[in-house]
């Protein structure tokens, strides 16, 4: 690959890591991690979410408990103000993302697209 | 998202435009689009590639017929020259891609790493 790209891509990598947005989703990581019961249910909500997700794709049963328990969670996490404002911290991170994604990709999407015609 | 990060995916986006990679992976597509039979087995391939994919994603059982006609259709592209040239340019350039990608989000995989310690 030419090492333009590799420059660019480096300069992207500490724009974004320069962003307001990383900075936020930082700051909103470290409130959680300085708080042992916010953590211990970000990270009992992650772990749920993982299961099930992998569950889903893997074409396996989710039972009646798994799904009350998720919700449980859920419910939980909605009353966490530290962990709604990291979820909507991560939601505009990965708007920017897929906005730098979809600038970056669109060479790729135009020849699949032509070639799918 | 600070303008400085849309003109550099844009510069990034112009970059991979103009790299070897593309250009060689423009070039193989081109070459199959314009010959009939390589076209009309490569979206063959695909198609079979891509509802094997669903069915597994899904959980849905895939018959011992479509195995066949998948491994027959594969070892049909297996013996086209330009089908085998574009697959290997797709590779070339998915690796430029996995190494630009792994250089732009290496700051949230940080954070995501960090968090699930
Ligand atoms: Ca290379
Ligand atoms: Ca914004």
């Amino acid at each position: 690959m030419a090492s333009n790209i590799y420059d660019l891509a480096y300069e992207l990598e500490n724009a974004l890591k320069n962003s307001q947005e990383y900075k936020t989703l930082q700051a909103k990581y470290e409130d959680i991690r300085m708080d042992p019961a916010a953590k211990k249910l970000f990270d009992q909500f992650r772990n749920i979410q993982m299961k099930l997700q992998e569950k889903q794709m893997t074409g396996q049963n989710i039972s009646q408990n798994e799904v009350q328990e998720a919700q449980s969670v859920a419910a939980m996490v909605q009353q966490n103000p530290k962990i709604v404002q990291l979820m909507d911290a991560e939601q505009h991170m990965s708007i920017a993302i897929n906005e730098v994604n979809k600038i970056v990709m669109k060479p790729l999407d135009e020849l699949y697209g032509k070639m799918s015609q």
